[in-house]
């Protein structure tokens, strides 16, 4: 499987501390060696920034590291393949245009006998079962509010992302994050955990390498945010649990709707060779 | 306006030298600083690096420099707003998929009194005209290819993007680079040209700064590159005009396709501020 991480907020901030100890999962604490990628909502656009090399040992994972991009809205993916080739085609985020917004989407799962009827609107670039179902998701949601001529709220968005989700999960673990830069839409199958800061901000201190920092120091009294990740960043922190088949929408750093699909089940995790799988689109493991 | 830069390579090679002469016009050696943007297609995917600070100083456009990435195909930019304010989300290249291939366009130009009619297959992020010709080129290519259930080839392609590119460039210049990584198509209103380099390499030396590299040591006999630039970026070497009106197709680094559109004229340049133009949707210089 894969390692997701999200940050939506009130006001811009810089990812580098969580995504310091992030990156630690692809290859040094986890072994998620199969490419990673983040993209970023700053005031005037988005930007992704892919690689296909191990995210603790990519040149351009310690340049993101340590160049502090300040952003509302952020989700990145470590991944370990399941389905797919290692290649920069198959990395997370995924990224496509609608109604003149950039949305992205990174997810961690493993679909199975899973075969939308695309019709072209959206089609996969890389060989991977998520960019499949991100664009099967947006296909639906544009044929949803077709001949809109401006794009719908999130309001209008969360119960559609909601039930499209749960046809998907039916096909195996669908853990995602999926986001036009103002909301970040969350499913959980599996494996999926909130954090939420607010004043007053703790001395955090991450798991997975020996890093603390002072976030009182960094943050205004009125800062929100709200931390997705697969398992918690940091130790003495609250990280809540999402429930099987919870969907949560967070804007301006908080949670504004949720909602959880009953009929959503954890399935088994599939077993994995522990190898890197290198170009070869047969190969699925 | 701006300034362009394309490769296209039978093999894969890295632009860092290329690309080192021409940050340099982003701020140093001319006046392009709203930004800059590059695009790799890779053995294994597409991925693009934008920047909305000057590229002679952008610590990311430092990074790329530095950075040498195996690929075919490159486009660049680096920006002189004249439509569209100072933002990420204006800095070409602009990307879109269509039929499963990740689709690039950067563009020098002006369009006027350009506003196609739009039918939300794909729409603008930002603001620029570029973009907007960009969506609309996209629009009518997959109207044109409708129901087909492959990618067209660039010889399906070339006739009907140059016919397209001719009713734009009434509005106003339009020279540009787009492409799908296999096939890079290049137009010229009013400036572009191209460099072909094959065995036996010279020593090239940039113009815009004090570098020099001996491509024969870096380069095979067999290898053969098509580099296109707004401006020559070497001294010394055969860099050949684009005539006005004309529709070029690169294929592994060769010039494999040509057109000329005898109704394109060059038109006069804007007279441009010589200020920065921070966000503000309604300036326009």
């Amino acid at each position: 499987m894969c390692q997701l991480l999200g940050m939506n907020c009130n006001n811009t901030a810089a990812i580098n501390f969580s995504f310091t100890g992030f990156a630690e999962r692809g290859g040094r604490t986890a072994d998620h060696v199969d490419g990673w990628g983040i993209g970023f909502y700053e005031r005037s656009g988005c930007r992704v920034f892919h690689d296909d090399q191990p995210a603790c040992t990519s040149l351009l994972a310690k340049f993101i590291r340590d160049y502090p991009i300040q952003s509302r809205t952020v989700i990145s993916h470590i991944r370990k393949a399941t389905q797919g080739e290692v290649s920069l085609a198959n990395c997370h985020p995924f990224q496509r245009e609608w109604q003149g917004q950039t949305w992205l989407f990174a997810n961690n799962g493993d679909l199975r006998q899973f075969q939308p009827a695309l019709n072209g609107h959206y089609l996969p670039v890389g060989s991977t079962d998520s960019e499949l179902a991100f664009c099967w998701m947006m296909q639906r949601l544009r044929e949803q509010f077709d001949e809109w001529h401006r794009p719908p709220t999130w309001q209008e968005l969360a119960p559609h992302i909601c039930a499209i989700t749960s046809e998907i999960a039916r096909h195996g673990n669908f853990n995602y994050l999926l986001t036009n830069g103002e909301a970040v839409f969350a499913h959980c199958s599996s494996k999926l955990c909130v954090l939420h800061r607010r004043h007053p901000f703790p001395k955090a201190r991450l798991v997975d390498c020996d890093v603390s920092l002072n976030l009182g120091e960094l943050n205004h009294a009125d800062d929100r945010m709200a931390i997705i990740a697969t398992e918690p960043l940091t130790a003495e922190e609250d990280w809540v649990p999402f429930q099987t088949g919870e969907c949560k929408v967070f804007v301006n750093g908080e949670e504004v709707w949720r909602h959880v699909n009953a009929s959503t089940v954890r399935f088994p995790m599939p077993t994995h060779s522990t190898g890197r799988v290198w170009a070869n689109p047969a190969v699925s493991v």
